[in-house]
């Protein structure tokens, strides 16, 4: 199945400039050979690696287009294999012919991170290398991207692949130990050995640790908006939208009209879900708004609660109300953070302002005065928002895990290394001790892909794009 | 302006495999050096052009991603200066990145076509050669394709050309004469001239008529299916996706129920338009109905009449009903091209189908029997379809004219040759003669640039998409 020809498109589909199809196999460059005429009449196969060819993909009598030929010769190539990557004009249609022709030809049509997978298999990445690659493509901010990149440079298998290397040794050397059972030997010192075992177990611990934090940064952050129609949430979120946003904006091509609800903030992403506020109402029909309102907190991990000001300044109900409504959210949602945000504050006075913060104080413990209009306080707002997650880990560019499948396999290895680690307190023999450091040494290579089957494979690489 | 560096992403929006970033400009090499971080610490000013490298980009001290720079030198590219492109994984957020920081050292966003547009002003293509770049990306289906491919590789231009070239020969040896005006001397042979002349009469018509089939091959052809809600309606359109689209569906990972109601047969472009049918009735809204369905038919070349022949087998109410609406059909619109189909034919006995088309055919014409289920007579429908476009100029492989702009200049030089025409047959003095030949050549000038203007180019080339 791993030596055929396959072929996919690699950019997006859709229309652009230029469109890039790849072909990977033993007879990537053969086969591109005999659609391909060179403007130069060269032939393919001749030509050495990381080439680029000027020429027609012909069909027939039919040229279906002006396209680039790149040429990677195995093993200097993504996949290790022989690619072609064909450079073709954008169009959907010369996409589609242009694989058509080859698939007609003998290749065949690649599978969801078929190329990563074949990289993989022929050890140009390590499986978690592999993996970072979807991440690195999917990552939409820089804490993401940043995780991803690392774990595709390697960062995470070599932290795994080290300490794997450590326990194998002392595994072989206590393995050693069996053999010589008659004779009470020890050839792995069990002071030495039981500092190695503390060490994985810390290491272990923080990289599980770091899963939250990973997962966070992954998905972003959920904060619920909470606020009446006219307390300037979109102004709000307008304001949060930094000038890094505009540009992109701009390079994208869209409009401020079509901005999502999922803002990059000092690199990490914030969902904000927008609520109809919670004030207490006869109306049926406003009732069930509040009811909504708090089934969208419930998935939140930050609650944002906006008033404005002005209102608050207007007279003592709305201060009493205010206060309920607070009240309210903290004993419904205990769990939650929650940053109470006193907005257009460039329509009170400053007597006003401190007035207001001297009495809602003791009901808001992050209280923050802004104008999402003028822009006051919103820098201090962002600040707020970062330091509610514990981003330590980030900053100092430490291992983060983020993949599921890397947090259960890490898990399970901590679970054996806490049995080696209680066996060699209790003295317990080297053949049982043997049994579970092999575990561990088990979960760890199924990270860097050292253990894996077929299943785990399909599974992994079908979250892939077609074309990567 | 025209010699800055300039930067863009060519490949479609949005998340892929991987994604190109394209400069070009005289800064392009060193501009990426900069931020390129070969894996063999290569330099990339150093080496070749038309070859690939393996690196990072790097932004300060954050590595922004691995990728593929293509190197090409001027004259050898594109554009014909210097290109760079990075072919880097396609996650929106690094593609975002590495453009900005190609912004923030010194490229610009390159506008809409421009690298076409130096292209075009490097001289590596013509004008019109430079429009067929944008109607290749934007086609989508083989005609469309085969002429702008045509065009591309400079067939127009180059008919275009060789008219001007003649002509230009004898408007140079009239203009001679005027010289010599007092000694009354002929340096263009008036026979050889007026058969020029018809020549070129003959080649204007032909293009200017080719416009026609050109615009329809380019827009897809409008057909309006008119029928009631159960006579199979989808199933007709199922059926008429080939297998062709079917695989495209595959390819692109769409599925059936996305399919759109532009279909390609036999590589031209049918729009067809889903309408509610005719059938008169007393209730306002079904007349509401009526009115769209007339208003729909308007825009449409071809209106295909669907009817369910079970129905009309089922009594004769049914077949006069049907003959008061083909009628009607006919009287409103007499230029609309008709097809009458009798779909479910499986239904219904040999002998009751017989009895139909001997009955129904003296009310149409187009008369065509199918099962739309089993497919039966779809492929006559098809041809039919097609017998309704004049193609063959398009088998002939001749050129055609898709652009309006090309059409409009060809209808002013036509008129101009019209006057020399008349001129020659009336004797006119070569000075006068010699005014409308140069407006002709000035027309023509215009097809392939030679004639030109900034508003012109600015035009032509906002029509096309950034990065191209």
């Amino acid at each position: 199945m791993h030596n055929d020809t396959i072929v996919a498109l690699a950019t997006p589909s859709g229309s652009g400039a230029i469109a890039v199809i790849r072909l990977s196999g033993k007879d990537a460059i053969g086969l591109a050979s005999k659609s391909f005429k060179s403007v130069s009449n060269k032939n393919l196969s001749a030509q050495p690696t990381h080439t680029i060819h000027l020429g027609h993909i012909i069909d027939g009598d039919k040229t279906l287009d002006e396209v680039l030929v790149s040429v990677f010769k195995n093993p200097n190539s993504y996949t290790g294999e022989d690619v072609i990557e064909i450079s073709c004009h954008g169009s959907n249609y010369i996409q589609q012919e242009i694989i058509q022709l080859f698939l007609r030809q003998g290749c065949r049509m690649a599978t969801a991170g078929e190329f990563t997978l074949r990289a993989f298999l022929n050890g140009k990445l390590d499986l978690s290398q592999a993996e970072a690659v979807a991440d690195l493509i999917s990552s939409d901010n820089e804490a993401s991207h940043q995780i991803a990149m690392q774990q595709m440079r390697g960062g995470f298998s070599s932290e795994i692949a080290k300490l794997r290397e450590e326990l194998l040794n002392f595994a072989s050397l206590i393995e050693l130990e069996l053999d010589f059972a008659e004779e009470d030997v020890e050839f792995a010192d069990r002071t030495q050995f039981k500092q190695l075992i503390e060490r994985i177990h810390f290491v272990l611990k923080r990289l599980i640790d770091s899963f939250a934090v990973g997962n966070v940064i992954k998905n972003g952050i959920p904060v619920a908006i909470v606020g009446e129609p006219n307390v300037g949430k979109s102004t709000l979120l307008n304001a949060l939208l930094n000038e890094d946003r505009a540009i992109v904006s701009e390079i994208a091509g869209t409009t401020r009209d079509t901005i999502e609800d999922e803002i990059s903030i000092g690199g990490i992403g914030f969902r904000f879900i927008d609520t109809a506020g919670i004030r207490e109402t006869k109306d049926v029909v406003e009732s069930i708004g509040i009811k909504k309102t708090f089934e969208k907190i419930e998935q939140a991990q930050v609650v944002m609660f906006l008033v404005g000001s002005p209102q608050l300044v207007a007279g003592s109900e709305a201060i009493a109300l205010f206060k309920i409504e607070i009240e309210k959210i903290k004993n419904k949602f205990p769990q939650k953070q929650l940053l109470v945000i006193l907005n257009k504050i460039d329509q009170i006075t400053d007597a006003d302002l401190a007035h207001l913060i001297t009495s809602l104080s003791p009901y808001a413990e992050n209280l923050i005065p802004i104008s999402a209009k003028t822009g006051f306080g919103v820098e201090q707002l962002t600040n707020s928002l970062l330091n509610l997650i514990n981003t330590g880990a980030l900053r100092n560019n430490e291992t983060i895990v983020t993949n599921s499948r890397h947090y259960d396999a890490l898990l399970k290895a901590f679970e054996e290394i806490q049995k080696v680690q209680h066996g060699l307190e209790t003295g317990l023999s080297g053949d049982l001790l043997a049994i579970d450091i092999r575990q561990a040494l088990y979960h760890f290579g199924e990270i860097t892909g050292e253990i894996t089957n077929d299943d785990l494979l399909g599974n992994i690489f079908a979250n892939f794009c077609i074309g990567k």
